[in-house]
């Protein structure tokens, strides 16, 4: 293609970089691991950002801020996060540089912290010593916080919007009376999780529960959202946490109840990050570049003029103004695109390479006939409208765009869930096909951890909504309780 | 009062610490120098990023975001940048914790970076390298970009939302093919600030620009905008930086003009922070708590019942919800306590306290009268009125309420400054009065450091609409080609 693009079928990894790069998403920094996320990619997020933040909220949640620093005892204090998170930190240790003798600057050694500084990998700790204040009796309860910041894990191998160092992400800290309550606000967010991937990103997504050993560090429960990408491998969306009073006990959160007794506190906490840009981009996009989701394109409709002179020129935009002014007047977004430094069929790559749902052209001939021309990104596919029902046929379609890239990758995924029922098939279906594979276990991690080592797939989730049928596992023979999901995952 | 805050008159600082935390704006946490940012709090902060966010959209900036670590080399490559900004620093040199011996955990010595990363205490550097790879014509050109982003500058004596080691902001970075642009965009940005502080914050400021001495490192020009808070001293709202070449110059950043020939890139920053919060508070609150502008109150309205016993909550509630309905879909912000567990009286005091511009209370009395009693929190003033004009009254009187906050805080200022003639009278004032001293000044910055030692009062502004008259220097009595603003300020 003329975008120039690796495709997926020679090398999905490398086309995915190229794609994120090309597209104007996002790119490598000057700092090792770290982003910068491009106007394009951003719009996106922030598109994502409000629809979720208008949920929560709708959910009873109120946004907050806490600090970005966490003193490095606060990780010691609740054991099982501590090896989970506090490795692979950030570690503030000074507050000052100097000049140095050769004229450059270095680092001022006698401005030591006393206690480290981590930047903090999620906010539970911090958060939970702040609650300490927050929480005396059962009338502050339920409290129910969310905060949008971003976070740093250090890892060593990073991608573009999937594993950086620093990511964007929303961070939900709930704290309740009984255990009931905070199980039923994990299940809760795991829903609104599933609700906006699906029905915003067109990502269908499982919804499950992580075994022992892939739970959240410092979780009793961690509920799941799992997406299947176009190669096969799995996705994890978003998580939520059913924490337990584990975070309550290690912050000393204790609540009179309404017969003045002290208690510890429920907790949840549940997030999702700029990782999601990653599963939007790796569900739907194709060979010629990114395809968006109409509810998520910051631009949803573009308009090409096609033009030899001014008089055509002036012509092309009368027509096309009348049309813009009508479809923003229904809320759709369009952009129309009449700079005179490209032409037309090297705009058309471009709105193709960034996944503009819909485009139009409009020219001289076009004008005469009082038709237009639509072009699809999602079919590729081009028809001819006539002007007067551009608007009704523009809402029509966008529509009919959303709903075809969850139906396709719904199918995909059906396709790509296969039913195994001994090890070698497994291994079999693993190699040649991927996908999620639906397989007993005998519920033990060792099992788990055999599998994982031999190859390289993981249990995805413990799926909710299906029928809990007793079998053995293809492992050990052993008497398993239920199917689970499994998939090599990025 | 009831609120047991302190006075303004009694000890201004003290009644704004008490007022922060008391209104459940924002408090300490357990790091130094970093503030947690309550729900209500956030939800104002909210309010006022959603209106900024709007108008620097509609004069054409796009959002992005850039890597939260800076390395430490990059600050070297602007010579005045760096005595600005990099000394005072969070500086990350590890990126791995470990158990120690005892059990605890200790920083990773084998985990040292080689480079220390800074953690960003403003953006300039690390956008500039990125904008190297972005730039090459000027097609690409003007380049309008703005990133909302959490910043750290190590602070020794810090206050709530005035100067916290982190703090929120944004910060706009362009990009410009000419000089004349580029001060064109500082110009426009700094009228923006302005617009949004007294339209919207309803805080008068003075336009005008930084002295040599107080502008940004790195910066030719510094156009700032300065409000005057209620105990005389001054507080800086705003800043838009003219950059002129020297981070294009630092990071070589050129692009190809239309004759073909390679020019460095004219540049400009602006922003403004969560500082803006303390504006607000410190402007228009008064001894009984918060005072807000309708246009940035969260709950703009708030609906009290009056009852004793269920079959009046019930009709209470009736003539309440049907309010409600109304208000809100004329777009008003209402809430509706009908919480069992706080009287009304203690009610009133809370939402006093908490600045919520209008108050309804309705009971058994005012239903049979088919009236309300609204109260305003600006006046602290009631009115009766009838149930079927509340919905207009509202309106209006929100309006209003904007409207007169805006005028109190211009007619105190306008009688807290003060023209002088001698550095005497200076003096005086300063001590007795405070406020904004108008005066003429050399214009070295020889004298204004002097003045700055002996009084402690710096030049907030060479203001930009007053007319240029010469006099003589206060202080040396030189010749002087204009006044300007002095103040003591935060």
């Amino acid at each position: 293609m003329a975008k120039n693009l690796t495709t997926r079928d020679e090398d999905y990894s490398k086309w995915y970089n190229e794609l994120v790069i090309k597209a104007d998403l996002a790119e490598n920094s000057g700092v090792r691991g770290c982003m910068v996320i491009k106007p394009y990619g951003f719009a996106i997020w922030e598109m994502m950002q409000a629809e979720l933040d208008r949920m929560f909220k709708e959910t009873g949640h109120q946004n907050a801020y806490f600090p970005l620093f966490i003193p490095k005892s606060y990780f010691s204090k609740e054991a099982s996060h501590v090896d989970g998170f506090a490795k692979e930190c950030a570690v503030v240790t000074h507050y000052r540089l100097k000049t140095a003798e050769n004229g450059g600057i270095v680092v001022d050694e006698s401005a030591k912290l006393e206690e480290e500084l981590i930047v903090r990998p999620t906010s539970e700790t911090i958060i939970w010593d702040t609650y300490r204040k927050w929480i005396q009796s059962y009338r502050d309860l339920p409290l129910l916080i969310n905060q949008w910041a971003n976070v740093v894990r250090w890892e060593m191998r990073t991608r573009l919007f999937l594993r950086t160092a620093e990511f964007l992400w929303q961070e939900g800290h709930t704290a309740h009376a009984t255990k009931e309550e905070a199980i039923a606000e994990s299940e809760q967010m795991m829903n609104v999780y599933a609700d906006f991937v699906e029905n915003h990103m067109a990502v269908p997504v499982v919804k499950g529960l992580k075994t022992e050993s892939e739970r959240f560090a410092g979780a009793l429960q961690t509920y799941c959202i799992e997406a299947l990408m176009q190669d096969g491998k799995a996705l994890q969306a978003g998580t939520s946490h059913f924490l337990g009073q584990n975070f309550a006990k290690a912050f000393d959160v204790k609540f009179a109840n309404k017969e003045g007794k002290q208690e510890y506190v429920w907790a949840t906490s549940w997030g999702v990050s700029t990782r999601l840009m990653g599963a939007l981009i790796m569900t739907h996009s194709d060979d010629n570049g990114l395809v968006l989701p109409p509810k998520l394109a910051p631009d949803q409709v573009v308009i090409v003029p096609i033009y030899r002179n001014d008089e055509q020129f002036d012509a092309v935009c009368e027509v096309a103004n009348t049309l813009i002014k009508e479809l923003r007047s229904c809320g759709v977004r369009v952009k129309f695109d009449k700079r005179d430094t490209h032409k037309p069929g090297w705009k058309f790559n471009e709105y193709e390479l960034k996944g503009v749902p819909l485009r139009i052209a409009i020219g001289p001939k076009d004008i005469e006939k009082g038709t237009v021309e639509m072009a699809r990104r999602d079919t590729l596919t081009k028809e001819v409208v006539e002007t007067t029902s551009v608007v009704a046929r523009v809402g029509a379609l966008l529509e009919e765009i959303q709903n075809n890239l969850f139906t396709k990758a719904v199918n995909y995924r059906t396709a790509h869930t296969t039913e195994v029922s001994s090890y070698d098939e497994f291994k079999k279906v693993l190699n040649e096909k991927g996908g999620f594979i639906s397989a007993h276990w005998d519920g033990s991690s060792a099992t788990e951890e055999q599998i994982k080592k031999e190859t390289k797939a993981t249990i995805r989730c413990i799926p909710l909504d299906t029928d809990n049928k007793q079998g053995t596992c293809i492992v050990t023979g052993k008497v398993s309780a239920r199917k689970v999901l499994f998939a090599k995952a990025y």
